[in-house]
């Protein structure tokens, strides 16, 4: 493939996407961007096990896409628990549904009987090398399964975009964050496969807060795609208030979509990034090695600053092209 | 399911079993057992990386389809790596090749197209509960891989009868034996799925000495095939005798195939094994809990005693019963 | 030193050792044992938090050495907790004082003032090279800290002759033992020190029950030295069996000192030992590599099999040496 | 001990330091800012194996203490390697001699005899309780001994202000400092000691650096101890360009005693603070937990900001008190 035609293709044609979530409200952002947004072409959604169960996260992946009237995109369903460890929810955030908050309407998607792992490879291997792009906003179980079932696919990825991880913060331990605690050794499979890993860590997703001014915003589109995401943002603000003690919270997963949508919403830094699986207290960090100037063939970079208000009208923006849909 | 019914009818009906394997030396002499046997009936023969790379260990075992004469079953192959750490191969004990020695004769069984991990889950899924056996005697990638993608053969599967590991003896380290070592996280998984498993380990294989005895009985046969064990065992007691210092070499991996054919050829205990995924001496290891009575849901047992006579004899019997092949 | 010269001597002279222990009722027998057996000079007695708090084991090995009735040997305290780990006693094997079952007696000996690892250095350091024995019988922080506090007396020190550990079994863990579980890092400093390390761990202890026969011979010399052993093994018997489901106690300490009295008491291996840091399940596990034969410089040797007659034949006859105490 | 009368007095009464270290270019400059500020009264300087060996970090302690024309103070050596680690020098940092560059004058100090571990208990002990600041700027192995040896100076010091570690920032791991992971043991004992802990790690001193303003100030003190202080810094200059990329050296050991003489020379943050002692990737990591205000009981904190200008006044100047030193 030439990378230099590509890359001037890809910035008038929509990237080609999947996205592997476990809504999960910031998730369901995510998903509402990426629909949203002319520049992305959503090729499939899969759900893995993470925020909640699979069978939960599935569920509301289908009410988000009901709720942005998503047709002709195939929803599949993945792993019901990480490789190794044992399940970890994330009911504290997320509620007991995994996505509490607004009502949730019945879906009207009909889920894919295609394992998510079979139908992330089949369409890495149907389409041209180098036009579809991982943005994994949960647990990497179904990217790392897909990786070692089929190791093909890592050369025709064009990239993964992920949320995960954090060079300098933790929220699920002092050094950990929870999409890479929860299953690391899927973890330490994504980063070292070999394809390259842009990784929107909690250094950049905990300034994507949904401040006071952002939610007007978001409010005054006032569709009911609009008003779902504010109902999501009135519980995302009670529980990390709550359980973390944010003022305002962190929109993490969106900011995955909004990198691929447009890599100018953030700064990046090359810097190689390994995954701690040993650790006592550092189990599951994003060990990145700044000490020196990253060696030319480092695969791996990770998020650093975010342009609040570009992001924030990546997101508005999306909703109002969404427009109203009748659920 | 009945279970009382089911361990009757196992006692007339032939095993049915899938054996996974990395053909390697003793890989081949279980597959001719498996082969062999009329208590067993072969649904599948999978590979998977081990003693050689998955391209080697699947020619390999292709080779030794042909020179059995097996027909009618299907070989596919699996992963190509473990699923964390990288490849290592066991080219002092089985060549570069995976199974130097004798003469490989071109294959005529053609390779399914299927992956390993789907042909697993397929046939379990398409099974009556509790009738199929997984004999793995490789690194156990491929079981692992097919029990997270699908969890549901997790109870469909009778037992896992796999060779590897050893509560009290090593190879590839002081306390870790190679198919355990060479996929850690792997055999957590297995080890930990809750099916049976019985684990023929060190302990009992390094009795299944190929001994002059042993060798003369097989040669005795006087068929192509049997030749071909011969060639193997004269290879196969060479690097034992280089490599690891013994006189005569341990047949390792039909042991497990014996145990489907006849418990009663070597004795086992209940006891609850784990694996070791950080010790810096002891990644790897197979520990086991022997300080009291196992608890009644313990789901794990160790091979202990072989009656190598009993053993042997049905090696031998096997290649009888195979007759002579026309390769 | 001519080393050969060394041997011979030490054939007809008693052998000098050290006695670190955390009385303990087998420390207790193992105190009894050395001090009433000829082939012994016992240079002082030094405590470390083991089976009990320092301040316990400290009383209690006082309280032995009391109704022992020895006189000018130091009795000196030392670490009162482990070097990295936290504390962790065994109140359900030694009951809540440490040594209980029988009455202690009023001490009438003195703790020596000086700490119990400057006392191992000095001593060791104020004999001639090599004719020292380091017995421990507890925790090895003591023994570790004296040999970084100076690291010349490892080359001074004959051997150490320790009761810890078992290659194939464990008690703390599934593998492994209490005194070495309990300070792994101190056994890592000692078994890597590069002085000769005789493990006698609980592969063989586990072989030296106090057997109703054992104890009737104790009980047939009448003292009151030996009614407090019978006293020990009364309480030990319940707390073994009660824990450990063992019918007889194993009496674990005395079999070091025996050992040093008369090695051919049991048969010893030479082969590489290791402690492992950072296992899972295998922290403080004593990792024997029985591959091969050991390399010449091997310094480490592991017991294997007691004479159960002429071990207890010393412990009787210790108690028949020191003859009736008055306290 | 009133707490409060003791703080009021430490503003104006000078406060009593050991300084710990492993000269070393940066323990060089340390040693001469506690002799020539008025702030600090110097009971004892004690080596340890770190930078060098300590044969040679010793032999250097006694030039740099004769150059500065200390007397008075003793100087004692204390562990020659690290608790269960293998010894770990830097000599790509400070040369072969461990303080290459400056021609080293023969000692006119005579060495202590007794042991560092043991001088600094002694001291301890000797001293009202909270009068004595433990300043290590090495290894921590001594500390940690004398920790283990005596517990009871635990809450007679008044705090331990060492230089090590570093919450975002490595040196000899992506993630792990020098002073830190050669002995990460011993760290672990000091992090978790009891004791208040400031860490001035490499987040602060990697601020200290000797800019070429820096040195010409030091230069224009124009005594021989200057002088001897601009080679040190013209070798380090050259070494930390080469081996790390540094543009100017960062100054690490005299910013701990910097804080001692007066905290408001850097900004700290109180944080829990741990040990990693298993990770593969972050061994000897100081894990600070920032994801919430430190709690009431916290011991620990961290050094953050330095006022570049105040730190290097304060060593200036205090080579101006030092004056001018025949040697």
């Amino acid at each position: 493939m030439n990378t230099e035609v590509q890359t001037a293709l890809s910035a008038t044609e929509p990237r080609k996407i999947i996205l592997d979530c476990d809504p999960g409200h910031d998730d369901a952002v995510a998903l509402l961007l990426a629909h949203g947004n002319p520049n992305i072409e959503l090729l499939a959604v899969t759900t893995v096990v993470g925020n909640q169960t699979l069978e939960k996260v599935t569920r509301n992946a289908l009410s988000v896409g009901t709720i942005a009237g998503i047709t002709g995109v195939p929803f599949a369903a993945g792993c019901d628990r990480p490789l190794v460890r044992t399940i970890e929810t994330a009911p504290d955030i997320h509620g007991e549904s995994g996505m509490d908050g607004p009502a949730q309407p019945e879906s009207t998607i009909e889920l894919d009987p295609r394992h998510a792992v079979d139908l992330i490879i089949e369409l890495i291997m149907a389409h041209e090398p180098g036009t579809i792009t991982l943005v994994p906003t949960a647990g990497l179980t179904n990217i790392a399964m897909a990786a070692r079932k089929e190791p093909r696919i890592v050369e025709r990825v064009k990239e993964v975009v992920l949320m995960g991880g954090g060079y300098h913060v933790g929220n699920w331990s002092p050094v950990a964050e929870f999409n890479i605690i929860i299953d690391p050794e899927a973890a330490h499979i994504v980063f070292n496969a070999g394809w390259p890993v842009v990784m929107v860590g909690l250094d950049l997703t905990h300034q994507a807060l949904a401040t006071p001014e952002v939610c007007a915003a978001i409010e005054a589109v006032g569709t009911k795609p609009a008003k779902f995401v504010m109902e999501l943002m009135e519980f995302f603000t009670k529980t990390y208030k709550d359980a973390q003690g944010f003022d305002y919270p962190p929109v993490h997963d969106p900011c995955a979509v909004a990198y691929v949508i447009d890599p100018t919403v953030m700064t990046t830094q090359k810097v190689p990034v390994d995954i701690e699986l040993t650790g006592t207290l550092t189990l599951g960090m994003t060990v990145a090695d700044f000490r020196a100037p990253a060696p030319a063939d480092c695969k791996t970079s990770v998020a650093v600053t975010l342009d609040h208000e570009k992001f924030w009208n990546m997101v508005t923006d999306a909703l109002v092209r969404i427009g109203e849909v009748d659920v």
